[in-house]
């Protein structure tokens, strides 16, 4: 906030990281962290039409430059556009100005938001990597392996990992709070969730990368698909096993090119980190929000310490 | 099954691994995996007094020989003895034999049981992991180093690999299947809470472990302790942070030795990744119970592929 | 090998993932694995000019499709091409004949050749870290937080990942057997840091990826920063700290984009785990080079074990 | 040093860890850190007969308690003894004092002891490795599982551990620096050979004790085994595949449950991440010791920029 006046507050600074924001008829701004009174001017919120004048998107298409889809299935057809959003001095009449200066509010309003936000993050992604099994379920098939000891331990990873992300998250829906009639899903478990989708996505990449093999990056594009005389050639020496053709072989191999080895694949890594708050903000978030003493007072009981504090109630279960 | 008599049958073999039998009034045994016709031996199923004659157990209290509490506060006191549980040539009355040759049903009686063990496996998990929690908790505390950013960071995995256990296993027991009036828990979600916990068990206890110190195993022993005059040396070296003083810090040593450096701690890493089945298992129980089609359909109509068999039903979201 | 001449021979077949055959005036094929009889007509080595009549090359520049030396400075200036290389009915002359049908020197043939080409492999693979290390560290002051005890455990990381795997090649080499005046670099090291590094790679890039942040994907690209109006905007911005402009900023991040999270970071993702053979191929190749028998001696001989064979000569130090 | 006299100083304080200590003629005393003007009194270095007056050992021998070699083949025979050091007012006369305050030395000092004590460390691990592998081979045979895919896995993990830190230490060995006729062993490699041993040898313990299988802490004791009636159980129901009998069998057992399940295997656990500089110690070490300016300046040529300081000469190859 740079300036009040009358008729309400005139904003100015950027985000980074909007994504879709581009395709959003509002935009909602608020804190991202907890503030003090040295932040009083930072300590806004509001929503403005995107057209607002003064607003302005620096849009990044970044993994989705991709057209055509038999090389790209996934990113040929479908976009997400993040930006960069600027408010140049723009003006919000009071009506959509939510905090103005509140700075003690800042940081239960950031972190409600998270708490919904992370929770959004752990359900989006199972469909990712019931992809992610898919793809290499198949492979498994038509690259003639899928009996394979190794091949078998991975994609039983692989299913481990969507089982325990969607059981998490499942468990943080069901485990809620319902705080003024909202339901509030576990922080806790929220949290573990997305920390554990996102410390083994690569692991789970490279494993989706090993059963496909090295034509996911080394096979023939589509301009060569579609010249007759070299689909020819590559019908006689890229089929797979169990009687897959070539085609359905390559693009079983493009699809895992796109999802895990190319711009999209790199976009999706660096979101599994970072989108919805970053490996390090699960930890600390799961830090504050544990309360230790109890864990402490059972290990004390059982170690025979008898000095300081009492033991303190039961470790709540649930 | 050795001999078959009017009143009953004569078995005759040994399982190992029988935990707590010792204590037991009954012994009930059963198979331990499918069965052919070749089997039909084996395939036995029965419940016999735990002095019937020829029974024989040979115990192994391993894990559980300590004697002082202070060195050993929990293994001093709790006591758990397997045993290699032998039946020579003992007869059984038919009023007790539920399985006599039937070996179709071996595989189904042994996958029910497993499917409750484990489930067994992961509920009495989450406090051992709230004592190792609460032993590194109180350490880093001791040792003064609560706020630096690898104890902060360990002590974040460990809340974290105690709230997934206990989420996953909630969620098992909430996403349960009714069948003739009993709740079996969720089996994808029971074993991917039991390999999780037990394929990061070691990790688990080695962060403790660098959390505690080296004192864990260098620090002075009971007879020490009891010894007022070395008791003093003691006391005036070992203290810790924050006024602990040496016997609250070599308390929580002993109980971090006892659970992750000791007999008793060899004995914790050991079960963790057999008992209840070992990680194989529960990795070859995952793919036998997943169905794969759905996911593999999935990825064909994102892939573009419409040769094979057409899209199975939708992914089974419950 | 489909027929045999006066003058010499005829191939046919293929060979996927031949890196940079396209730019070679030589092709040269061998056998890839031990053969037997059976596999005579296919246990063929031999040299042809790339412009042979036949041979035929489908090239593949995924990964390498960049233009923009901004968005992508490497890829857009530093080009591979894979190809499948075909042989059509390719006419070899006897000179150009290294083996034809002698299937029982096809294995030590490939093994030979894989020898050194892992060890190749390990050899160009630490510049590759030394800029995934640079690109971190610059990223880490940039982003001002150089100091933060997550960010400096993992720089830790990515040193000792490129100590490592520099340390095992050169150990490799320095341990050669010299073979008929040919250096052989030790198998088991060159083994050892393959695996070494291709196992830990994907860890590598989330971890250059964690310390860049989001901005790696959803910062503005090359159109926008050449718009003096938007790049008025990011200058204003996207500056980092210490003094480091929105150019530096971005172009770090641009690198960090380009090698771990685009089409080119894809490449090296499945080239750091399939190329010069598979993580499988690396652990069979260390297995069936490893005796075994010391170590089982010296085991025996600790257990207290007099069974058996007798103990066999010393663990060979070297 | 608490006071000075003609002919000496006097020394107070005690030294945790003392490995040994109490089988040593003489007590070498030296800094630990660099230490600044304010640490005047701690900046001593001396010897002292451990005879000498005032100096005592509270000694402890955790982790090798057993008695019996069948139970434990390694601990009850081959012990090591911990203590804490106590200075208790020891005089130290002149000619045995290597540093009486001079603190600016005691940074030197502390770290070339660290970087020989460190090469130490990694230089008698690989024996124990190669216990923990034929351990594993052993057991993988008896058990009749030599065979299978996830043995194998875990067996060849077991030789590249042991080849990566032996190739690592030789490796540092060949790369010393010669200084003042002394060879020092190259301080990047001997750091990264200690931290890979050290935060991958609770994974490697896991290895061997899935492979060896729960009878490693269900099996019967010695007590038992002396006994010839429950001997003959024993041999009946407790051999393995073969011929390997029950003794064979269950002395392995003992050997992998000595070696990573016990008192010793606790203490061998602590002594890894521990022994020699915990696993943060390992990592600061690298960090200073690391020069990233090169690699910075590597990352901002292929970066494109061109700002800031010009890059610095080539990255050391040796």
């Amino acid at each position: 906030m740079v300036a009040e006046r009358p008729d309400g507050i005139v904003v100015r600074g950027a985000k980074a990281h909007t994504t879709n924001a581009v395709f959003a008829d509002e935009i909602l701004a608020l804190p991202t962290r907890a503030m003090g009174p040295e932040d009083r001017a930072y300590a806004v919120a509001f929503a403005v039409p995107a057209n607002a004048p003064g607003v302005r998107f620096i849009a990044s298409p970044r993994g989705f430059g991709a057209t055509n889809p038999f090389d790209n299935p996934l990113s040929a057809r479908r976009k997400t556009v993040e930006s960069l959003t600027i408010f140049d001095d723009v003006f919000v009449p009071w009506e959509r100005v939510f905090l103005n200066g509140e700075w003690a509010a800042a940081g239960l309003l950031a972190k409600t938001f998270v708490e919904f936000h992370r929770f959004t993050a752990i359900s989006y992604k199972p469909p990712q990597i019931e992809l992610l099994l898919g793809a290499a379920a198949l492979l498994a098939e038509y690259n003639g392996i899928a009996g394979a000891g190794h091949v078998r331990d991975k994609v039983a990873q692989l299913v481990m990992y969507l089982d325990t992300v969607r059981g998490l998250t499942r468990a943080a829906a069901q485990q809620c709070r319902v705080r003024e009639g909202i339901a509030v899903p576990d922080v806790a478990l929220t949290n573990a969730a997305k920390y554990y989708f996102a410390w083994h996505y690569h692991e789970m990449a490279r494993a989706v990368q090993d059963i496909a093999g090295g034509l996911v990056v080394t096979g023939p594009m589509a301009e060569d698909w579609l010249n007759p005389a070299v689909r020819a050639d590559m019908e006689r020496f890229l089929g797979g096993a169990r009687g897959s053709g070539a085609e359905e072989r390559l693009r079983a191999m493009n699809l895992v090119r796109d999802l895990t080895a190319s711009d999209l694949g790199g976009y999706l890594e660096v979101l599994a980190i970072h989108a919805e708050g970053s490996l390090e903000t699960q930890k600390l978030t799961v830090l504050m929000d544990a309360d230790l003493e109890p864990y402490k007072a059972f290990a004390k009981r059982v170690a025979g310490i008898t000095t300081g504090a009492p033991a303190r109630a039961r470790i709540p279960h649930g």
